[in-house]
């Protein structure tokens, strides 16, 4: 576990970006995605990246079997107050922990809530994994039952964005789709994956959609694909149950694929 | 010069708060709005502060004449992804620095600009003074011109805010007016013992009526108050141009008996 200097600007002002990446026996998944990502964050942020060879190399740092390799990203130290530092010194930091998905909910699927909480609309900060996660934490600090496994989030136009740590996918009239993340919301790399595998539509919707909806999942790169089996609002009363049948299993066994998890089909 | 763990939460996600407090020989300056406004921010995430004992003696470690301390107050390790711990334990942090105004900027005024960047709205955040600050750091990397003070932030639906590090307030048809700071902005020090001592109405405009206003300034607790004499927009078009007389000197003269700082007068 590293430290970082108090002035830097990671810690003052969320000056960064992050990357969570699934290692599989030192291998990651998703390295492609996860580095366009960060490069993207960097394009936005104007901080310049260390070299990929790098980056690469941490990945060899992992134990056998799962793992997650969490890397940060800050300008550094320097600047006056907010203003970047005219020739600013970047600082990279990681660390690797072991971890296990939760294979009950790859089968049973999950129960969700909507929550209160709407994201803001940034669209300079939209997409990107930087630090500033505020709002992610708010909204995960609207419920503690552990029956519930996600919260959906809204945006300040009522919205569907995504949830506090996962991308929203579903299935409805027979249609694969996921909200747009152009005014807020981080674009995951499972999900960047599987809008090049499938034939995904994003959309700009309302919530109201997933009440008619055949299916509906949250997926990330490390959880893969949990298809939803009760939808409730934030005040906890069931808006929608879903039971599982193969439709619920086409995008998770995408997703999987991906990743090395199992189908569940 | 402190350190942080990497797992902090205060870098991992800006999961925090800070405060710069101006200190003339050891003595804080308006204490009782720094105390409120951290006392508001800590409500507003659920952090635990620590006593105000602990926080007034940092004070008496700062050098003779004018200093800054910085403090920051973060959740501290722990939690499941943005989850925050069951039991919480909040890290303090704190720097002492020395510090000089510009007095030049308060007799003679600033040049100021528009961004381009837009602030989300985001009233669970709108206030406080957390360690969410992207949007500031990339307002400020708009410019490198040095004879630009500072740059003027408006809202997402193009509503005044505040500038990148200090609040905005103006006289128009012989009234005072701030911006209204409900749907984002940091709320000032300066700002709020301003609003004590004078009569000044918070107000959501859009930025024309800076255009026929009598006068306009920028301030905040550790700079003091700066009167405009030119603003530009973004593209660097002058919009408009007052010169200095009594009337740029009444805000001014009471933020800085506030602060100690000498009337202009």
């Amino acid at each position: 576990m590293g430290t970082l200097p108090l002035d830097d600007r990671g810690l003052a002002y969320g000056d960064g970006l992050f990357e969570t990446v699934l290692l599989r026996d030192a291998q990651p998944l998703l390295w492609r995605e996860h580095m366009a990502r960060l490069q993207r964050g960097a394009e936005r942020l104007d901080v310049e990246l260390p070299a990929q060879d790098t980056l690469s190399e941490l990945c060899a740092k992992a134990p056998p079997g799962l793992a997650v390799l969490k890397l940060i990203v800050t300008r550094g130290s320097g600047g006056r107050g907010y203003r970047p530092p005219a020739v600013p010194s970047p600082r990279l930091r990681w660390q690797v922990m072991s971890f296990a998905p939760q294979p009950a909910r790859w089968h049973e699927g999950v129960r969700v809530r909507h929550c209160q909480l709407r994201l803001g609309r940034q669209p300079a900060l939209a997409g990107i994994k930087h630090l500033n996660r505020l709002e992610n934490v708010l909204a995960r600090s609207e419920w503690q039952d552990d029956a519930i496994a996600e919260g959906l989030l809204c945006d300040s136009h009522g919205q569907l964005v995504e949830a506090t740590c996962m991308n929203l996918f579903w299935l409805r009239q027979g249609r694969l789709e996921t909200p747009s993340l152009s005014h807020c919301g981080v674009a995951g790399t499972l999900r960047e994956a599987l809008l090049s595998t499938l034939d995904i539509t994003e959309v700009e919707v309302g919530p109201e959609q997933l009440l008619d909806a055949e299916a509906v999942w949250l997926g990330n790169s490390l959880q893969g694909v949990w298809p939803l089996t009760q939808l409730d609002n934030a005040a906890g009363e069931c808006l929608r149950r879903w039971s599982l049948d193969p439709r619920h299993r086409l995008l998770q066994d995408a997703g999987h694929a991906l990743l090395g998890y199992p189908r569940q089909t």
